[in-house]
């Protein structure tokens, strides 16, 4: 069985926290001078390692493997969050390459090929998601021609002044590369919560962002008498009541809601708010139960613009993001490896976070796994995993890799 | 019977307009440039109206009756909020100098004295009340020196820079003054929803304000299920659901609570908030009520700590502000003239904003009443009162004020 190399894994880990460290955390914006540092160590790194690597016309770092056959791509990102953690997409991009060298190692998997990507912006400092979304083939230059960062950086002018800007695209090998593989930190605290160890992800879940104004009028706090107020923030309070009851009914465990941000206008202790915004999220995977959820927040703004004295208006955000289903078959070779390296320490579970996973999942079968996330904290300095675990989750990923490699090789041979 | 001038009134409010009219309200923050202009016309309209008049040396505007006999103290403020109206304050100190004249006027009350009083920064540009309260004789010397506007200028230096520094302070006359009387707008909706022209203030209402700090745990909003959130914006909401209810059996028809500001930290749509604040300010005319409201906050508080996963803490802001009852004998001096003059068209009610009439109140009889607000609306440009209320208004307040005076010269004489 191929076996990885637990000191050289933790010591490239650590070698790529370098790279924008600061304290516990990283901060490693994408394309910032010392990403792109990280991005030619990695290359690199690569390189040593056998793949045939470079930095891409958007930024991704592809290593493709020189071996013929089926192959597996391993990837995630190696940019974080402004305040980002170390292990955030920088783990699965690092078990990529330690898998590849294991593969190499051993005589029963030196033949299988392994692709690592790491994917650029899946944070979205310019444009979430951007590396996976061309390596599939989607129109991302209208995204590079209108994005910019939070200083004003347009992100053409930033993949021009690194060089980039001519070189050529990373993109989706048909009939080469068959399956992807992305294992990530839960980001979450269940795996913590009921002890085990590696989650096997079913479905990364479906999202909907909208916002909902509330419009009364503004007064005076001491002379305007509660019954002839029409406060928006009150009534923004009454609406979030009774969403909270329309949503816990149509629930399940996995099912989430936040609002994460509320805004008073003007946000005086002495003026009754005649305006009011909340932005509202939700997940689920299920399709069905996001559509009924929906469903739900229209009849309550319906009813509440019919019997309330202050207004709301529905704004729907960004398009809707749907839930994706990992491959079945896939998911089965990591639950197996789970099972025999850790057995009984392994569940199946949603991801209820985005991940390049969802978009490559459009062009091949793909499938994802987790380590668990102390105190389930993620974006944030603090974030972190036990290294039992990530040195268990990359045996465990070496071996799931190896096990699907070599059955596509039997169906392709 | 004595008369108002309508026509004079209303030009010498007009004119007031002019300094700092912005639209169809007015920027005169309290001792800028335009309103120090503004004292200097109004010392000019008090002289010419035979009272002795000069600015202060905190800037209030002093106009005295050179009439002996006990005196009639009229006055509001002409400083206003940074987006005020033409009438707040301004409207109240323009009827004591019309009152000065229209008693002059007459025979059976050119005798009688009343004093005019603009009293500086009443709405707080500086220190809220500064000119009420350094007449009450309350030691303002620590504010004028601590004393800030949004721009960072400095009270102290401010007063030197226009000439002030060093003048005499209005002071309470003990024996002389017996009396005061505040005409102002209503700044509410009360008058206007029940078609009434007069209101006659029965207690300006106290006041308690606090913040209210949740604290429960930061997490992404996609990987944390329901069930193990600490989510401090959702008990924000839940807090405020347990607190109507409580607030509402202890309130009546005038007791009035709000928040007015709530803030979600970090204010994302994807992280469950860790920390959120919220603003409350409640009000009441009765002191029993009040403390009553303090006491069920304070509980709902310790049960919320017992029992919820987020915990909060009830910080109080500022010194309470208790309510201070009106002078009964003169509001019925007021009553009557309304009577005479509106029948039928007035009520007696609390003030729910703060006046100087509440800090004169410490040193003699005060007395307030109200004309009504178009649409409830002040502390704006759009800020109006029909030209019919306020001629009336004014016209109660004189004959009020010569009843006032007729009874408490017979009493002293």
């Amino acid at each position: 069985m191929v076996k990885i190399d637990p000191d050289r894994l933790m010591a490239d880990l650590k070698r790529l926290r370098g790279f924008g460290a600061t304290g516990p955390g990283v901060v490693r914006l994408a394309l910032s001078p010392v990403d792109l540092a990280a991005r030619e160590w990695l290359v690199g790194r690569m390189t040593e390692a056998g793949l045939d690597a470079r930095i891409d016309g958007v930024g991704t770092v592809f290593g493709r493997s020189r071996n013929s056959g089926p192959a597996l791509v391993i990837g995630s990102h190696t940019d974080t969050q402004p305040t980002g953690g170390w292990l955030d997409g920088a783990m699965g991009v690092m078990y990529g390459l330690e898998i590849a060298r294991a593969l190499a190692e051993h005589d029963a998997t030196r033949h299988l090929a392994v692709d690592v990507a790491s994917w650029i912006d899946e944070e979205g400092t310019f444009s979430g998601l951007l590396g996976s979304r061309s390596f599939v083939g989607e129109a991302v230059d209208d995204s590079i021609r209108g994005a910019t960062n939070r200083q004003g950086e347009r992100l053409a002018d930033v993949l021009e002044a690194a060089g980039l800007a001519g070189r050529p695209r990373a993109r989706f090998e048909a009939g080469r590369q068959v399956a992807y593989l992305e294992p990530h930190i839960e980001q979450g605290g269940r795996l913590e919560a009921i002890g085990k160890a590696i989650g096997v992800v079913t479905t990364i879940v479906g999202l909907r962002e909208s916002r909902l104004c509330f419009t009364g009028q503004r007064n005076h706090a001491g002379t305007t008498p509660m019954a002839i107020r029409r406060d928006a923030g009150a009534a923004l309070v009454a609406f979030i009541a009774r969403m909270n009851d329309a949503f816990g009914q149509l629930a399940d465990a996995d099912t989430v809601w936040t609002v994460g941000r509320v805004e008073l206008d003007p946000g005086s202790m002495s003026v009754v708010p005649g305006a009011a915004d909340m932005y509202l999220q939700f997940r689920d995977a299920n399709p069905a139960r996001l559509q009924a959820m929906e469903r739900a927040l229209a009849e309550l703004v319906r009813d509440f613009n019919a019997h309330d004295a202050v207004s709301v208006e529905l704004q729907t955000l960004d398009e809707p993001i749907e839930p994706v289903s990992m491959d079945a078959t896939l998911a089965e070779h990591i639950a197996r490896a789970a099972e025999a390296l850790a057995p009984g320490q392994w569940l199946r579970m949603p991801s209820g976070a985005a991940h390049d996973a969802q978009v490559i999942a459009r062009c091949m079968p793909a499938c994802m796994m987790f380590v668990p996330s102390i105190g389930g904290v993620s974006h944030d300095f603090i974030e972190d995993t036990a290294e039992a675990h990530i040195v268990l989750g990359c045996q465990v990923a070496a071996t799931a890799a190896a096990s699907m490699l070599l059955q596509l090789s039997a169906r392709h041979s």
